[in-house]
């Protein structure tokens, strides 16, 4: 079960912002800047291979996008996130497109050898991929019961393999720890038709690990993916009439004013008995 | 004549939302993005010389946009390009600044040389430039009147060069494929102070060209360059008292709710006897 | 004393936009263009070693940003900037981040040894630092009174050392030629939870010294201070209680349709005898 009370300090937080340190692709690099400042957080995006190194010093946390990728900032994130090891300081780490193509998929591999990552957010096909089951990236016929267990199953063994938290992100996402898991029915499917909302939510995952206790990590994870799909709930209800323009900003400018209260009253996160 | 139940069955496309390969500028990468999310297609951005060929290999078109160019990129799009032409998939090509700088010019000329494009889209002085009619990238000082009759002349002579659809944008868009022309009259100047404004009509364009039979690809250029106007027109009725900020996201509103009804009401497209 | 009626008539321009050509990051450059064109200005973003300097002909201003840096834009930064000090057209540098790694210090060094800059704008951490009192990027244990000594402090020894008008942003921005000064009281800290309210600023400035002579510029990146402030109260009075995604867009809203008149009742800015 889920500690709301430590949830509650992380969402109360009135300390000094924690830095938290951003690698990723350059497409949606300003909403992740922008989502992680509503959070609470101080963003630095710094992609060097020269300096990524002093930024992580400096840092509470490190989120590595493989969005818009080359293999010079797979060296960056590599540097970045042995220092962010040795540091002790939490990794999150954003498969984007695993699997759509070898360079990716190689280059996530490579990054993982070098680098222990403390969560793993990915959609189901990226997350089979790296478990070594992949499917094809598009058009996988299943029902929607079969995906929801897949998520599942994918969910445990990347945690397990990868001995971290991992996130399959879908309809509902899943959080695991390998050991204890979490189902998140928050969020809506219009969140798909925006381009950035897994890099957000993953750069708001990088702003809770950042506050988080280690043995906490796992419930602060789940709340991040909880305020994400509420944040998209929220702007759905009040601007997708608008259109898709006015629904993206509304997901900002919600993650910016839910307060703890009206997360526990919409919060939707269900424990998941493996 | 425009076939307009054709049209229709675009906008009212319910398949699998076809990937557009887009190999863009970071300026304006996420809206390009976001509105062809809005349209109803799949983006991808990647240009890693490393991944384009795989990555176009699962696209239904391909759009290259020379923005914030490089060598390397330059060399990707070439790979990615052939890639397209190869597999027979449509290429948006959008020169952007061609003739600013001898190097992009350059760039663009080495591009084409090797890279069939099926659209290309520009503004007069691009395109001029492209066609060797180069009248300095501003302060030509014509008349409204001889502006229009040079993007009449540039649209047919680039098409006729290039063997493809040309698009010369402007007050008035001109949509020719060499023997058969469209002008089209939607859209405000309000638009012109809205950076990537063109790349997103490129962006709209390529995930027309994805659902589009051959045949029919110049219809869907103009419908794809009346729906961006008619989307600026809607969001500036709404928007422009606001401000630029609340125009710009406007547009990408009314991109993800026009309906084939109100574009049909609204829709400027004249033939052009050449 | 700032002669208004010479700000009145750059908020009155109507001639041919002016070109500012900006080398700057990916996070925000978005922003920063659509920040430009909403001043009225015509930016263009471009980077590569190739073509800066056939840009930089073209332009009126240069905004030199190193939000994202690697070596090979230092390069194109240098060369940029030493033809626009040749041609005698105003240079910003933004030296973003200063400080916080050795390659972000030694390169805005290199930068400076090279190029003349007409304003720098930074933050009081990456300004002490440029002037060789560095106190650490953060944590900084001051009164607010203190700081605001620092900034007036700081502001003039960066004038005097860089030979050139600087701008030390903060609650309130300090502006200084090293000989009369200002401080602009307009803004609010809201400003400061919006990735690139800085870069932006600079954009800002970039545009009024395009269109400002030599002994006016102090005036004009004073003035240029002061609207991006006041742009800020004005979003945040009408938007800040939806949230920070609306209240950026706001932001680049106000710049655009804020007026001489409005400026004149709202600006705050106070000459600082030194």
């Amino acid at each position: 079960m889920i500690d709301y009370s430590y949830i509650k300090e992380i969402f109360e937080y009135k300390g000094m912002p924690p830095v938290v340190h951003c690698i990723t692709n350059y497409v949606t690099a300003g909403d992740v800047a922008n989502i992680i400042l509503a959070a609470g957080g101080s963003p630095v995006m710094a992609e060097d291979i020269n300096e990524v190194r002093d930024i992580v010093s400096v840092a509470s946390s490190l989120v590595i996008n493989i969005g818009t990728l080359s293999e010079r900032k797979t060296e960056a994130m590599i540097l970045a996130g042995k220092a962010a090891n040795r540091k002790g300081i939490p990794v999150v780490f954003d498969p984007v497109g695993a699997g759509a193509s070898e360079f990716r998929g190689r280059s996530a591999v490579k990054i993982l050898r070098e680098v222990h990552p403390d969560i793993i957010r990915g959609n189901l096909s990226e997350m089979s991929w790296l478990c070594g089951k992949s499917k094809g990236a598009r058009g996988v016929d299943t029902s929607p019961e079969d995906e929801k267990n897949s998520r599942l199953e994918i969910a445990e063994i990347a945690a397990l393999k990868f001995d971290c938290i991992s996130v399959v992100a879908g309809v509902e996402d899943v959080v695991s720890d390998g050991c204890r898991g979490y189902v998140i029915k928050n969020g809506t499917t219009h969140m798909s038709r925006v381009t950035g909302t897994g890099c957000m939510s993953s750069g708001i995952m990088g702003y809770f690990a950042a506050l988080s206790k280690r043995e906490r990590m796992l419930d602060c994870t789940a709340a991040a993916a909880a305020l994400m799909g509420i944040a998209g709930e929220c702007s759905a209800a009040e601007y997708i009439g608008r259109g898709l323009g006015s629904f993206r900003i509304g997901i900002i400018d919600y993650i910016s004013k839910i307060r703890f209260g009206e997360f526990m009253k919409m919060q939707k996160i269900e424990e998941n008995a493996l």
